[in-house]
């Protein structure tokens, strides 16, 4: 299977994902929590140049993908928060992301 | 009196803003309303991009005053928030940083 990293978004049809199909997906982005319908992370980093240059990162990645994040930040630190708004829930999409963003970490 | 939007951010003593020190304050930036001992303001916007483009104009502001806010923001919008940790309150240049706020405003 191709790592979600390296996956894209596409348009989502059907339903939420849950049961069963979250543990596996999870598996693949272990930071990753599901909270209220969504996959978030918190971020922290050395100061605010750093903070603002991981958003600007996560929000090329979120216009390249078509999908978009809510974030919320301050200094030093960031939370990213994935959903799918279509579905009322989680979809394959917020995983694709959720991967991407992982993979900006050194 | 220098509008607020032409002062900048100075070192904080003593105690938080309060009681009779906010009203002509807020009347300078009547958008912002006082939650939970911050200054709070939610803009909105057309898309994604124009989001983080105000996103990234706050934080040039903020680095430049070294005051920095939280921001939440997801596709089109974007909650500001200002608060003074050092005095776990408002501080004069939480009202500073809202006035240069509303000054990027077309």
């Amino acid at each position: 299977m191709t790592s979600l990293a390296r996956r894209h978004c596409q348009p989502v049809k059907g339903a939420a994902l849950s049961g069963d199909a979250l543990p596996p997906l999870l598996a693949q982005v272990p930071a990753w929590a599901v909270v209220d319908d969504a996959l978030q992370r918190r971020f922290t980093f050395d100061d605010f140049a750093a903070t603002m240059s991981f958003v600007n990162a996560v929000a090329w990645l979120a216009q390249r993908e078509d999908h978009h994040p809510d974030l919320h930040l301050g200094w030093g630190w960031c939370n990213v928060r994935w959903t799918t708004h279509s579905v009322g829930g989680l979809s394959m999409n917020d995983f694709i992301c959720a991967a991407q963003v992982d993979a900006l970490q050194p």
